[in-house]
């Protein structure tokens, strides 16, 4: 079993932000900015490009809702995507606030916040994230 | 009109990987790794997650089946996936060739291939884009 798999069955704990039959959402713990969440199939499979079709549709929809929350939360000019997936083999999209391009280097170094903080920002997202209408 | 706009129109030249109705790709002039593709709409709009849902899907199902082209012309591990889109107000999804995460890392410096190997990439992915049965 992933990482990522048991992240979603609740074996190892996370800072969540929202989810759906499919999806699941959390914080990256290591963030390239306040605000930077992960967005992982709840079916396991390795490779972004190995999803069906429909199933890059609807973690894009979700994406898309989970932007929205984000951009809510921590106003910016966009909400950047990046998929990379070498470091753990389970499909995972990373979102975050960008005011600059340079929020989005995963060659930087991260960010590492008080479980405080971190637990009142997967809040504040999770409550704007299901407060949308759709 | 936006610079890729004026790609698409081809009033400026650029290295074409392929297209189809709604969407057109082509190399990154400051490509992160040879085989860097930029995907963009040809619907002129700003912010990715303006799309609507359906544009989404129809971008990131264009979007694998070029993956799957960058992948054939430059094996790896997998084809990462980036949207930031603040240096061109046009929706752009990059795609790259992916061996290890810094292969993604936009801070690091450019490649800058001549135009004949420039030229020669494109042809080789564009044949693969075009051969793909679907």
């Amino acid at each position: 079993m992933t990482l990522f798999s048991r992240i979603i069955k609740g074996e190892i704990p996370s800072y969540c932000c929202g989810e759906d039959d499919r999806h699941y959402a959390f914080l990256d713990i290591h963030p390239v900015t306040r605000g930077h969440v992960l967005v992982v199939t709840k079916r396991e499979e390795d490779y972004f490009f190995d999803l069906s079709d429909a199933e890059l549709a609807d973690i894009m929809a979700f994406s898309k809702r989970m932007a929205k929350a984000i951009k809510d939360v921590f106003p910016c000019k966009k909400v950047g995507v990046a998929v990379m997936g070498l470091e753990v083999d389970h499909v995972h999209v990373h979102l975050a606030p960008l005011q600059a391009e340079v929020d989005m280097d995963f060659g930087k170094e991260k960010l590492s916040l008080p479980a405080e903080e971190m637990a009142d920002i997967a809040q504040r997202i999770r409550t704007a994230f299901e407060e949308q209408s759709f």
